[in-house]
């Protein structure tokens, strides 16, 4: 996990998975929802449009692949996709598998009930699962 | 407006502003947040990944591009991009503007609160404010 410096509540929050090209991959630790979070390796950006056209390009398509490998691998009614930051300023996007008997349906995650948080072997597990979903694509 | 099949529940709570390269650009009828939806004008399509390669790059472009356009005219604190769809199956994307003493800040506007409709007079203003803002853009 390298050159990213992480705002101490997503460091908090989420648990380290893997590096994209562009992103570090984080998992939300609340095991209500599988819930991925992605923080673009860049410093001060608050905004999508802020960074540079090829890493806009880039976020939206590791959001995109991650979000289809997190359906195949999840199943699930929807996924989420979304970047708010109303609470943490620095640029991280949501994916989220939802499903019609999540605590939470049909409204949003975010700000919903308090968060589970995994047991160390449940992270293992989750971390081991969700590495080997990705492993095969071509994030570039 | 051309070539879209609209799903009830959005036609009833949105306005048509206009049409970009792939999606119709449609304002939620609800002044207490500038807020715009964005939908591809594709049929039968759920989740984002559904898109062809090409329409993916273009809706995170046109995505992209008009939140920014709508912090340039809204200003605001922060800029929400999300897709959701738990409560509308049709792919829709949304764009808010937030600001830190609106009525759901820090929270979500999703399932926050009742909407309060623009009158007539307010929806003919907006509307003309957001094509002021988007006729120089060049989504394509």
């Amino acid at each position: 996990m390298n050159d990213l410096s992480l705002d101490p509540r997503l460091d908090n929050d989420t648990l380290a998975i893997s590096d994209l090209p562009l992103c570090q991959v984080r998992l939300m630790n609340d095991c209500r929802f599988p819930w991925l979070v992605l923080i673009p390796r860049r410093r001060d950006i608050r905004e999508v449009f802020e960074l540079n056209q090829q890493d806009q390009s880039q976020l939206w398509r590791e959001v995109t692949l991650l979000g289809q490998a997190m359906k195949a691998a999840f199943g699930g009614d929807k996924l989420n996709l979304a970047t708010l930051g109303n609470q943490v300023a620095q640029l991280h996007l949501h994916v989220v598998i939802r499903k019609c008997d999540d605590s939470a349906w049909p409204g949003p995650v975010w700000g919903h009930g308090t968060s589970i948080v995994y047991t160390p072997d449940e992270q293992a597990k989750m971390r081991a699962h969700i590495l080997t979903q990705i492993e095969g694509i071509d994030f570039s």
